[in-house]
This record gives structure tokens, sequence and C-alpha cells, in this order.
């Protein structure tokens, strides 16, 4: 069953009823303030860093398991009855619930006994606070005398220690109250020179700070002394839990609206200038101060909406279809695209699955993410790699895992996962097709962010190869090391104590036997790469050099990577075969059939075709294409985590969504359009809408996992929202089945699209400029004929207009 | 207002009404299965360590701030209301409810509708689960037809994981159901050799292991949907929640009563057994069934219960006295005790305050502990030495913390905290006297827990000193290094970014400037007692040089440490006072003078008296004596963490309960019983039982802090429970008021009482001797005469009997 619907006009997915599966959430913010907000209004908000500057307390998998977050309540104080317009926290029977989540707002509506009250909550461009743009209306025959209370509860700002540290942090809370505004200060008197503070649009009738005085003793969310008795406790928060609440009385009559604009915003005093006047400790408030007028005001509320819809209009135009699938279109022109947004701004930090306190960004992750997003934020992925980039080790290794808010490796991760340095190839070559800038190839960029040891951003791409031809296997393979893009498989690792990490425990073996065959495909894709940057760059001597060692390694994997029907997945520390039909469980694995495919390899002899054949034989379900068979029954020590999950979750078997679109693109390349998009439906999150109830997730967004065959729990999804499954299934269908894709010397119309669509409609802003396409099917195969602005052109790749035209338009006829 | 009363007698705190300030809580559990239990049936279980073998959930800082435990359910099944007998998580009005917190158990029971229900819940002795001893009446005059359901969270083990990283744990959940029987086995096909069982006496209605399914989508702890329909889902987990829930039905004739025990248990398995048959994935049972099938066993289950009362009628039967003050009694004779219990078993990891994941066992806290259980038990105060001494360094300095489970030096720590080492020997010398046991200084013990670096015990109280005249400062005082016993007085780490550890920060000084007076006083006191180790030990000459040691220390502090009104705490980094009257603030600080006199410094010339006065005038309130005055009112980065705190908590001006017994015992050697009792009874829990709602924590243990009055909320306590304040005050009250102390050569029996008292009796078991003492106030002074067995003898020291009897009959008089 659904639990609502797209509106695809609106670019909108309406919840209409508050008990979903799981929290279906959304994110505002997409600068540097950002917050996790579910369909009844609970999450929690920071600024740039979840872990490290939580403004409010998200408490995860609670009881309900999204239980906390912005609420507002409505009490009729003729009878002191009260309602949640979220549902949550207080839930009980609404007239009339729906969540509309949009690009970056959502809009929270929900009437009860004649009292229609709505939240478009949203962070407005270029600041630092979001926006609880509340209003309610009388749909009564008579007046209605209301008391309107918010409520948002403080994070200690170290979201880990305040979830841990009480003996601490229950002394430390501190606030101040003036002009009606809360600050919350805690920490301010020390190291600290940020505060949050909490505003209202209208005149207040009371207020609290102290989170106790709000609920009363041993109550909950769901009803709050404050609000059953109708009256804030004016409290002043020392120690405990400072909190937010406004309380506003207000006598509608019949008929009447009235709007409610409240604001939680984020600032940053200069260290110098903390304290007004400077030698007390209150709170500077000159320079927050004029943002805070701001947004009272509700005229600039509605500016600063109008601002965030252009944003989202610019971005999401750069690419927009029309095709005979309304899952493909809805995906490309609206939610995969936000998706892929969502994944630039928070990698893998903060949603219903990640706590926001474990993982920094990742190497490999973000330069796959880039994927998704280079057309939409150019300048922001060129900074994302100068940034990733100064992680990497001299020796051309990388950090895996590097802190937002330093920008240095996680020393705790390390580096050693072997396929991480291929990727920043991968990620600069798309960057560089997407913008042709290839001044970033000069940027002066150092090893392990240290200064001192600056190198061109090119040299870095030359010695992620080198730490590659450094660290080759037995067999010629690339090895291993901690774990390549599965982080489940550990062939180096051992770990036999609870509690261990899987991926970087050392010293079990001596790391030079256990070979990656997914690798292996990875290095033929990634010296092509950069051959082609090479020669786009203008340094023809290294095109030579990499072709050639695209073409070696091309060798190598075919002689010792393929297992007859399949592509081997690895070797292992004592050189025996991982992914082999000669194994009892795990004979395959989709990893090396997908990418080896993307990289050419077995392409000319029918071996990629017979890998994919496999694929689709033994790995291929309904709900998508698992991850390996037969699942592992039992825990291998030799191969890690991986077979540490149950059959049919997570690695273990289950449908990991990130590599699916690999199948997908290769199906592609092979020609096979149907095969490709049928791929694509089985994952599409729209397409698995009408299945909901075991679904589970969002239906707008992809989720990293769903549950394999050998799961009691099949179809199953989880860990939705921060996938790199995003990116890639973005980059699947636009540059692969719609085959528009960003070349160096111009955009790509190669599409290869299902036999029964009749053609498709497409804009593309490509280097600034509009390429109208129009692709119509006038024969069953992948045949390209080109013509641009009428005039028809050989191949497929549509240049860039030499007269500066800023469109293009370009009809594809494919036979 | 009281929430409840003491029974004496039952040795227990009898809870009235379940809304206290604060979660009541008590422990169930001493050897290696622990829980926390709050008084309306919260908290959660582990296994030795609360952050790696969790049993089950615990949300801190929750909302209601105790939400989550071990919860019964009864409905009526005529009309489907149902109740909690602990009142949580159901709330809503009972016509009956208490809670008798006992000695190593609680009974919470709660009446509604004629149908009265009680749960016991314990751990037994020698074993590792818990049991809920639930009973159920029928006071109705007609038959009642009852379902019963239980529900237990289970923890996916290790416990700041399974609150973090979803994306993995939300796959890993695995439960085995047999025979009734629900087996938590998350992990266990991995790595794990362990599982949690829960067990009921009943034949099942139903069950349920997955927690969605028993309390329904967006339902909390308060509605379950088993509950409110009367039906268990009978789910099996598969990743997500797995929880134990059974369901009974029962018909109970008016007036009947039954019986139903439920069991949470943890049971390791040998690695090599894991399974059965031994090439499956199920849990091998054959070993863990045998105690399954006892606890089911209703008559088992009352064996348990007495054998627990037993062990702890011998634990408090070590000492047990009857003054004219009823909060010394039940403090001494049951509550300080069973609290140093507490203090013993848990260090600082698991109450309200502490989450349980952030600790280990510090270095510092349990050789200071050891004062208050040594007594009890020896045996266990020994090996907790033998661990202590272990993770010393070869310097003589030691790590500040170490892990319980690996009993491992804490490296993220480290070492540095120079207070550190002189508490190793405060620590033996106390077990040695209190037992005699000199084969202790000859135990072989490494150092950095490394093979092969073992010496004798005593070789490294040697180098506590050695170390301590390694690190001498510019006036000849001890460098403070990381900080001493006031873990935030941080003089050499000038920490000024959020997130950085105040005691740990590296490199801002060389340390080879700040000093502490503190140390000082400490270290006459560690050199006297090493002295009196050596004299005792038979090793003359280390006798000598050790108050050689103690005396020029002595003359140091006199000299550089004396600030004309009081003792000095410090200098810092400048070379600057701290505690001084040339302070702006912070110009007196407690632990000085309360320590310095303990040390005898300053005793014979009046100084101590001097500088007790200034504590009583600067520093004394009505809710115990601040840490310091006037509090800091900004932040000084060359003190650190005593200045982030708002003034009047924690080390800023609270009440650190720790260090007022120092000032207790300070008094009693200046020979003012008045005064030391007056300063007990303000912090005593017991006597601020009528001002719970100021003091909101429980009126039967210590807290660590009591808001000073530079705070808005003077008088309210925090951090109960786990503080170094339990052992302390049952030192100053048994040891110095009441006056009877171990030595070397026998019981002291030196007692210095209010003048107001008549006398008082005590039976105290000392070497396995059981004293008999009965003290009589014939005039105002504190001259003790002493007759042992009817004949007087010199002195005050009662010697162990030379004819081997087994009681000796003391009788004192005061005058």
């Amino acid at each position: 069953m659904k639990y609502g619907y797209f509106d695809d006009k609106a670019r909108e997915y309406v919840i209409t009823r508050p008990d979903t599966p799981m929290p279906w959430i959304n994110y505002i913010g997409c600068e540097g303030y950002f917050g996790i907000l579910s369909a009844t209004a609970g999450g929690y908000s920071y600024y740039k860093d979840a872990r490290l500057r939580r403004l409010t307390r998200g408490r995860y998998n609670n009881v309900p398991l999204d239980f906390g977050g912005r609420y507002i309540y409505v009490r009729d104080n003729a009878d002191g009855s009260f309602f949640s317009p979220s549902w949550m926290p207080v839930r009980g029977k609404l007239d009339d619930y729906s969540c509309r989540h949009g690009m970056g707002y959502s809009v929270i509506s929900g009437k009860k006994n004649g009292i229609a009250a709505s939240t478009r909550y949203f962070v407005p461009m270029g600041e630092n606070l979001e926006i609880w743009d509340f209003t309610v209306t009388n749909e009564r025959a008579e007046s209605a005398d209301l008391s309107i209370f918010s409520i948002a509860e403080f994070c200690l700002w170290d979201a880990q220690d305040d979830a841990t540290n009480f003996q601490r942090n229950f002394s430390t809370g501190q606030v101040e109250v003036e002009d009606e505004v809360i600050y919350h200060k805690t920490e301010y008197r020390e190291r600290r020179n940020h505060f949050a503070w909490f505003a209202c649009s209208e005149k207040l009738t009371g207020f609290d700070t102290q989170r106790e005085a709000f609920l009363g003793p041993w109550r909950g969310w769901e009803d709050p002394k404050a609000v059953a008795e109708g009256k804030s406790g004016d409290s002043i928060a020392h120690g405990w839990q400072p909190v937010a609440s406004n309380h506003i009385k207000l006598s509608l009559k019949p008929g009447e609206t009235r709007r409610i604009v409240f604001v939680l915003g984020y600032h940053e005093n200069p260290r110098d200038q903390k304290f007004d006047p400077p030698n007390s400790q209150t709170i500077n408030k000159k320079l927050v101060k004029p943002t805070i007028a701001k947004f009272r005001d509700p005229k600039n509320v509605d500016a600063a909406f109008a601002a965030l819809k252009e944003n989202w209009d610019t971005l999401l135009g750069k690419i927009q279809v029309q095709t005979p699938d309304v899952h493909t279109d809805r995906m490309v022109n609206v939610w995969n695209a936000y998706q892929c947004m969502a994944t630039f701004n928070m990698s893998r930090s903060a949603s219903t699955f990640e706590s926001g306190i474990g993982r920094g960004l990742g190497f490999r992750d973000s330069n796959q993410d880039l994927l998704g997003f280079v057309h939409m934020v150019p300048e922001r992925a060129r900074q994302r790699i100068l940034d990733l980039a100064a992680t990497q080790f001299a020796s051309g290794g990388a950090y895996h895992q590097y802190q937002p808010m330093t920008k240095k490796g996680n020393n705790d991760i390390g580096g050693g996962f072997n396929d991480d340095p291929h990727w920043l190839i991968i990620g600069v070559a798309q960057y560089l097709k997407e913008t042709g800038d290839f001044s970033i190839l000069d940027e002066k960029v150092p090893f392990d962010t240290t200064p001192g040891t600056e190198v061109p951003l090119y040299e870095h791409l030359r010695r992620s190869i080198q730490y590659a031809l450094d660290n080759i296997g037995p067999h010629g393979l690339p090895l291993i090391g901690q774990a390549d893009w599965n982080d489940c498989l550990n062939l180096n690792c051992f770990s036999d104590e609870p509690g261990q990490s899987f991926q970087c425990l050392k010293g079990a073996t001596d790391g030079k036997t256990a070979e990656s065959v997914f690798i292996g495909g990875l290095m033929v894709l990634s010296c092509k790469e950069l051959a082609g940057v090479a020669k786009a760059a203008g340094k023809p001597g290294d095109v030579e050099t990499y072709l050639e060692l695209a073409q070696k390694m091309d060798e190598t994997v075919r002689k010792h990577g393929w297992d007859g029907e399949w592509f081997l997945r690895a070797y292992d520390n004592f050189g025996k075969k991982i992914g082999s039909h000669e194994n009892e469980e795990g004979k395959i694995y989709i990893e090396p059939q997908g990418f080896c495919v993307i990289a050419g390899i077995g392409v000319e002899d029918g071996t990629a075709r017979k890998a994919l054949d496999s694929v689709n034989k033994h790995l291929a379900t309904k709900h998508g294409i698992v991850l390996q068979q037969p699942a592992y029954t039992r825990y291998y020590i030799e191969l890690g985590e991986i077979s540490s999950y149950p059959p049919g979750y997570k690695e273990n078997a289950g449908i990991f969504c990130h590599n699916n679109p690999w199948v997908i693109i290769a199906e592609t390349i092979l020609g096979n359009g149907d095969q490709a998009h049928d791929y694509y439906t089985r994952i599409c999150p729209s397409a698995r809408e009408e299945i909901s109830d075991l679904h589970k997730n969002e239906p707008y967004v992809f989720s990293q996992m769903i549950a394999g065959k050998d799961a009691p729990t099949h179809g199953e999804a989880k860990n939705s929202w921060l996938t790199g499954t995003a990116a890639w299934t973005f980059f699947a269908a636009t540059a692969y089945i719609l085959g528009i894709r960003a070349e160096y010397d111009g955009l790509r119309v190669q599409p290869v699209i299902p036999k029964a669509w009749d053609g498709f409609t497409a804009t593309r802003v490509f280097r600034g400029v509009t390429f109208d396409i129009s692709v119509k099917r006038a024969g069953k195969g992948n045949r390209v004929a080109l013509t641009v602005d009428g005039k028809a052109i050989d191949g497929t790749i549509v240049p860039l207009p030499k007269d500066g035209a800023k469109t293009v338009k370009v009809e594809a006829v494919l036979s």
C-alpha cells in the first residue's frame, strides 16, 4: 500500500498519513546549516558538522523510533484539548493530515476540530537558521481562543559528548533571554564563540528554557505540562536540559488565519567580540540582531522562500527529461538529483540510519558522489576535489576518510583501502568533462594536509596510479589492502574478537598476497580516464603510458580474474579464489562483473556478455541484484565483515543498490537497454511505492540496501538517502540509459533505451549552453543519427557551439 | 517534601510515590552481572562492562528522563484496560504504589482496580542472570481474566556502537526461540561466544522478539499494540530491534495469588562449543539449560533470594553502630556501606549520570574507593590493588584509568596526573591495616601490564614516591602534571578549542613550573603511610627514609604553601599563586586545607586550626562546604576546566562532596567533634530527605555534587551513587568521628563525637574477631579511657586477642 503520492509538478512527495513504515525524512539546508526533518516534524539540526556543532538533540532508534523534533502544539483554551498539526508528538486522531516534502523544505499540515494549522520548514539561502513558518486558521463558525506552543531541545554542541557525559553536561547548560529571544549559550563562557537563538515574530505570552519546566516531571513530548495547563513556566535553564519554547495566545475569528514565524538560528561571534560589554559574560548580540530582526518579519520570510525555490529551479534545471516512464522522469528530474545534493552535503553523516557522530567524509564515497552533483554545483565539486586530494599521501595512497570541520585525514581509520586512489582520477575526470576547467590540474595540493608538500593536482592523479603499481600482487592484480569498494570484504584482517575493527586490524598478514579483481577492473578504467585527462590536458607522453597500463591490467584480469562464466572477485591471503565456482559459498560477486565491463574488459571477446548473463542468472531478483551468491551461512575469518551479516542482509547477499547501476551501465555498454532499464526499475524507489509496507523506506529516494532473497524480509529496504546509489543511479540513468553525457569535446547523446520506448526529450545545460534534445526511435536498435540545429553530424558527440550560441537543438534518431 | 521513608529495620528505602524529582535508582548484582533499576522499573543490565557487554538497552537523558526498562503490563481482558505495577511506562493513576529498594534487590508494587501486583528484582549470588519475581493477586470479589506481558529490549552488546551505528546494526539482530525461551544471539554467528536469554516459569500464551511487532508502529512503551490488543505477535526478529516479551494469560479467582518468574540471563559458551550441532548455526544450549531450568522453578528463586540476603547480612555485619543520630546509624549501617560496594563494583561507569560508555576504572578513584569496602571484601580489594598497580609505569607514574575488561591502561588518557601514584600507597596501607596480609607486598606485579617487568608490589610503592621526587617544582613542591585530585584544575593544558581534552592536551607548557600544594600534603601523608608499611613489614631502613621525606615536604608546604590564613592551592605555569588572597577569584580552595591537616601539617603550630577556621568562614554553607571562593566568573585558560563551569556548579565553587569528609576528618584530628559531625550532616543524604524537592537525588546515597551558594539552584544535588564521597564519608564517620579504625597492631577506638552525644555502641569485625564496643561520655572532651574485656589498657588501640578469642568487649569512656 501507499502512504502518499508524488506531486510531480510541485516537485513534492505528499505523505497523506503520518504512520509511515519508517520515519520518512527530508533535509532542510544545503550550505552550512542543515536539518533532518521527518514527516511528523521529527529530527534535528546542525551547523556544518553533525557531530561537533549539533544545534538540537536527536535521539536515534528511539521509542517510538522518531520522537523529538520541531514540534508545535495548538491548544484550544476553551476546553484545554490540544493537538500537533504534525501528528507527533501528541498523536491521536487528526481530521486531516499531510506532509509535503519539497526541495529543501517541508510543509506539514494538520487539522482538528475546525482548527487547521500548517508549518513550512526551510533554511533560507545564505543564512545559518531555519524557519518554522506557521499558519493557523479557524474554520469554525465561532471564535477560537488558542495557545500556540513551540519546542526545540538544544544539544550541548558535541552530539557524542552530549549523549554520554551527563556528570558534566547536566551542570553546564546556560541560556539568556533578551527581547523575547532565547539564546542558548552553553560553553560560550569558555572556549566556544558560537550560540543558538530562537525567536518568534509575535509577542510572547510566555516561554520556557528548562526542559523539565516545560514538560513537567515524568511527562513526555506528547503531554507537556505547559501545554496541558496552557501556561509556560518562564523558566531559565541552569544546567540540565536547555530548550526553547514559546507560548503565544491567539484569538481567531471565524475564518481568520494567523501566521507566526519561529526562527532557530546559529551564530558565531569573532573571538575578540564575544561579550557585550566586553568585560561581562553577556553574549554580544550586536552582530546577530539584524538577522533576528529580519526573519521575525514574514515579508522577508516570503522572499527567502522564493529565493530557495529559485535556487532549486536552477540546480534541477541542469537536466530535465520527458520519457515514457514516469519513474525515470521523476527520479531524474527531481528526486534522484535532489538525493545527489544530499549526499554531497551530508556524505554519510546524518539520516535515520546514520547518527551523525560516526563517520567523516569518505575518500571513495565523495569521489563517486561527485558523479551525481558536479553538473549542478561545479564550483563546490572543485573544492571537494581539492579537499579530498589534500588527504592523499605522497605514496599516492589516501586516508579513507577525512573530517569535515578540519578537512584532515582521519587517523583512526588511516589508509590502505587500495581502491581509494583510483576514485580520485574518476572524480577529477568527470569534473573536467563537465566543466572543461583544466586549471584545476595545476592547483597546488599538499599531501596529508601538510603545508610545504604541495604539488599540482595532476601529480596527485599520477601518484594514484603509482600507488597501484607499487601494490601489485602475485597474479599481477592489485593488492586489496584493508578492503576495496566492498568495505566488508576484509582479506587481511582476520578479526576474531568483538569490537575489533573489521577493516583496520593490522598485523594478521603481510598484505602481500590478497588481490582484488575488482580493483583490477577499476584500475583499467582509471588508467583510461587518466590517459583521457592527459590527452585533453595536452600531456601526450602520459597518454600512451596509461593506456599501456590499462591494456596490461586488462590482460591480467582476463587471464587471472576470469572464472569461466564470470569474473572472479579476489584472491585471499592464501592465494585461494573468492567468487569462484570453486567456492562453496560466495561463488559469484556482482562488483567485478559490472565494473570490469564498464572498464571495457571482455567487451570484444564476449566474456563481458557472459559475465552479465551470469549476473542475471545467479544474482538478479525482482527487488534488485544481490551482491553475491550463495550467501555466507557462517563467519569466515579470512573474509571478514561480509560474513558477519545474516544471509541476505547488507554485503552478505543483500541487494546492495550502489553496485546495481554498474550492471545497468554495463548492460547499456553491451547495448541492452531493456535489461538496463529493467534493473533500474527494480531498485527505483518510485517504482516501489506501491509496496511501501514491504520496502518501508521513503519511495522518493534510493536506499543503500534491500534485503536479498536469502533474507526472511526479502524486499525490505534499509539505509535510505545517504548512499553512493544516488550518484551512480543518476549517472546510469542520465549518462548511459538516456545516454546524455559530458565529454571533453562536447555533449554525447547516445541513448540505450528500452525497445518499447518511442523516444524522449531532454534539456541539458552543459558548460553554460542549453541543449534541447529530442530522441526518436525509428528502429529497435541503438544506432544513433544526430542532427544538430538542423544539420546532421557524424558520431554521437555534439560539440559546443563555436558561435557562442547559448542554445543548441539536438535531434537523435535511433535505429 | 519527602517521596518515601527509610525502613531501617528492613534495610530498605520505601518510595511511596513514583514521581520522584529524579529517577531514584538501585543496583542489582554485585559480582559479574549488574543492573541499574529505578523505582519505576527503568534501567538496563550488563555483564562486567557497561559498555562492551550491555545486555539491555538504556537511553540516557530520555524524555521522560527514565523511559525504558524491565516492564511488566497487567491487562484486564474483560475491558482491555491495562497498567504497570511500576507506574512506568503506562503511568496513569494507581490505587497504590511502592518501591522498596533493598540490598541488591528492589520490590516494586502497584495496584489498580482490585488487582495488586508486585515484582521483586534481584540477581542471585554466583549467577549471571536477573530474576523478575512477579506476583499478582485478585482482590476483587469476582474472578479476573488477566494477561501479563513482560518486555526487555536487548542491546546489541557494545552500548556505544549500539547507539550510533544503525546502518550496520539494523541488519544484524538475531534471535532463537526454543522451548519458549528467547535467545538473543546478535553477532554470535561471528566473533561473539555469548548470548542472552529470557525465560518464564509459566507456559506462554505468546511472545515477541521484534520490537516494532510488540509496540506497533509509532507507539511507545506506554501503549504497546500487543498489550492493547491482548495478543503477542509471536514475532521473530530479523535485524532491527530484538526484544524479549512474554505473554501469559491467567484466570484468578477472588483472593487468588499467582506467581510468575521471569529470568533474563547471560551465558558464554566455550569458543569450540558454540554451535549444536557443531556444523550448524544454532546456539549450543546444553551448558545453559540447567541454569534456565533451575530458575524457572520458584523454589530455587526463593533459595537464591535468601542467599542474597545472607550475603548482605555478612557484608554489613562487619560494622554496625547505634548512635544518638538516626542519620549516622542508617548511613553507616546500611546505605553508605552499600554505596561503597556500588563504587567498588561500578567505579564511575553506570548510573543516571554516567552512561556506562565513558570511563574505565580510575587509578585515583579506585584506590580511594578501597577505604570504603576493604573491610567488607578484603579478597576482592586485594585483586583490585594488584590490578591497579599493574597499570603503573616503571617510572612510578600511572595510567589515570584502566579498562575493566582488559585491565590495561587507557592510552587515550595516559598518565601524568601527579597525585595518582600516592593513592596506591594509601590504598595498600589501608588494606594492610585491615587485613594484616603482608604477603601482598611480595606479589610480583608488572609495569604497564607488560609481562616480564614484574617486581614486588612493595617496589611499586617505592616507585610512587620516586616518581614524586623526580617531579618536584621550583618551590620544592610536587609538580601538578595534567591535574591532581581536582581533575578540573589544569595548569599545563591551556585549552582554547571546544572538544579538546582539558586534561590531556599536551605541549602548551614544559610542565616544570606548575606545582600543587595539595599533592604536597598528599605526599606528606603517603610518605608517612609508606614509612608505616615499611615498619610493619620489617623494612626499618625505609622507615627513616620516608619519614624524612615527609618531614621535608611538611616544611616545604608550610614555607611555600601557606598563604597567611589558609593553605595555598597551587602555583600556576607562571609561578603565580592559586588559592591565595592575592587572587581576585578562587582565593581559597578546600582541598589543601582538609588534606594538609589530615597529613598532620600545621597541627602543632596552629596553622591547621587557622586553615579550618578559614574553611568555616569562607567555604561552609548550610548545604555543605564549597570547593573554592569566590567562584570563577569567567574562563581562565591558565586554570582550565574548573573555570568552564558556571559559578556554583561542580569544581567551580560547587559543594564537591568528596572533599567535605577531608575537612570532617581534619576537624576530628583537631578534636572538634561538633564541627565534624555538623559538616557530615550537611551533606548526609538521609538528613536532607525532607528537602527532596530541592536536593532531587536519592536520599539514601551521597551525591558527587550539591550546587554551591553561587548557583541559582543552591542545594540541588547531581551525580549520585558513583562518587568518591561514598568511601570518604564512610571512612570519616566510622574511622574518625566514631573513631573505630584499623591499625597494624589492633583496632583503634578513639571517637571524636559531638559533645551532646552521651555515647554510642558498635560492633566491628576486624581480622575475624568481633569487637563489641560501648562508648560512654563522662565529660565534654575527647580523652579516651579503654577497658578491654574488663581490663583497662593504655592508649587507644585494642590489640587482637592473643588467646584466639573471636569476640572482644571494649568499653570506652570519653572525658
